[in-house]
């Protein structure tokens, strides 16, 4: 099952995509939104695979599928949590400014909360105040879980993994050093997060998901230019079971908590990379100084993942950069 | 005007209490939740008005209040940043292990994001795995917001406050290091939050509430003993319209956003402290250790804000720590 939620007001409006991302249920169809499901998913995918099963076969109504009317499979959630679990990547960063990788790192997944008010659909502007603040993408996995109990284990917590999507973690790189050196963490440095067109259930994604990651390679480009195409299911060191239990050690985790991977990294150099910053790093060990500038405004970011036939399964993340207006 | 959402499904039941929390409208009376009040302000506050002048003259029907039956009242936000302000609080801390104060902290506020899809009411549990993780409280004045403008200034983030409530933003002290060793700040250290009964709208506090910051002691006990009632309004470096600015300074903010202000702590000694690690933190630097204990099972804790007659602003948090059932 692939989901989208079209553009209508502050949550949506839901429709099932077909597997090949040509038609979409008319946006009369289904009378929920993506967080009714994900509360209640027991009771409505019945109902919901008996439509799909209907649009696939033709015999229902549809009309074309277009990325572009799609807001974010949840256009706000209650709870986004990214984790960085692709250690290469942070390992090349440390070894760019000569630290060490602190030991816990490999016992216990980092993992930040992120702002999800507003989360950003695949082709919404990536709209920011001021081109020295470090734009860049984060191309991620993610997966959407419904209610998930305090203290569950790595085992359980695979059972409670609803959905597949892709993300753009935008970043603001040069706000990151003065936020973390006052300990808090990410705030201002980690700015609306883009999500792709759908999100796709783990029976969908065929072999592609073994129930703890997603295997593909995830293409990142900056207007056309390929970063990179990292294969998601290497070199992650931690698991989504092993991430959602990790959320949920103090806290249970709320119906629509959205958990992310971190920047895809693989170690093996010939497969590029998924942000402009890991880019940077290897510049600066290479080079003693980085070469590639981060996004200025009227950039393009894409990211996107295709099945062995060379479609998209989440659609692609294709996003500009705009100069935020003044403030009214 | 004060609101509380009594506990009914994921978003409670919202109802319209008197000034002096004796009564409140039935439970069926109000049709939209707080959050959706929230999204459409300037629509539903005029009936919402005309309602609670019904109520408070005795013309129309009401039912007691019983802040027991309150969940929060925001039960899940897509928000949920808080500031750290009371600078005293982190000098003390600081003091304790011989570490300056970052200069940027006077000029630029901490803020952090908590987790907001699961949010306590004034008399739910504190739920807790382990004793041994340090579980404390923090009492603090909170703010909750309608839509925010990315880059808004100051003196407009002003005129966004809609709601001010309590908060007792629960800590797993020793849990802290570790997480802020690795450098994205909290998550697993800040369990679920809870917050007072109701939620009071500027206009009803008085002189209270200067349009910038709540003035009035913050009483925190702990099984009936005092930790301390220092002022809100004392020792407030950054004020909630700063707080706010800060947060908006890279995104737009939702309608529901909270905006937490930190432990309250003055300076004036004799006002004693609002949480237990800042008593812990005197201890250390007056006698070279800690003695008081971090909160144990069964324990309760207290937050109250009284007015000049002596009746609670907001209700009281009232909760006891308990501990976490095994998991199924």
């Amino acid at each position: 099952m692939k989901f989208a939620s079209l553009r209508d007001g502050r949550d949506g409006r839901l429709v099932i995509v077909t597997d090949d991302l040509a038609r979409m249920t008319p946006p009369d169809r289904i009378e929920v939104t993506l967080q009714q499901v994900l509360e209640d998913w027991d009771a409505l995918m019945p109902g919901l695979k008996r439509i799909k099963a209907a649009l696939e076969s033709g015999e229902a109504r549809s009309e074309p599928f277009d990325p572009a009317a799609c807001a974010a499979p949840l256009p706000r959630a209650f709870h986004w949590a990214d984790g960085s679990v692709y250690l290469n990547h942070m390992e090349l960063v440390r070894k760019a400014r000569g630290a060490e990788m602190p030991e816990s790192l490999y016992s216990d997944p980092l993992m930040y909360q992120g702002g999800s008010d507003i989360l950003l659909g695949a082709r919404d502007d990536i709209v920011v105040g001021d081109e020295d603040w470090g734009i860049d993408l984060e191309a991620e996995v993610a997966v959407i879980t419904d209610d998930v109990q305090q203290g569950v284990s790595v085992e359980a917590a695979a059972t409670h993994i609803r959905l597949v999507l892709l993300v753009n973690d935008v970043s603001l790189r040069n706000l990151i050093p003065g936020e973390l050196s006052k300990g808090f963490g990410f705030y201002q440095s980690k700015p609306p997060t883009a999500f792709s067109p759908v999100a796709v259930t783990p029976d969908a994604l065929g072999a592609a998901w073994d129930g703890h990651k997603l295997k593909g390679a995830m293409i990142a480009e900056v207007n056309g230019e390929r970063l990179g195409d990292p294969d998601a299911g290497d070199d992650m060191y931690f698991d989504f079971p092993q991430l959602i239990a990790h959320a949920a050690r103090t806290r249970p985790l709320g119906a629509g908590t959205i958990i992310g991977s971190g920047t895809v990294s693989n170690r093996d150099r010939a497969r590029g990379s998924a942000c402009l910053a890991e880019i940077r790093t290897i510049e600066t060990i290479e080079t003693g100084k980085p070469s590639t500038p981060f996004l200025k405004f009227g950039d393009r970011v894409r990211i996107d993942m295709r099945d062995a036939a060379g479609r998209s399964i989440f659609g692609a993340i294709d996003q500009q950069v705009v100069k935020a207006p003044p403030v009214a």
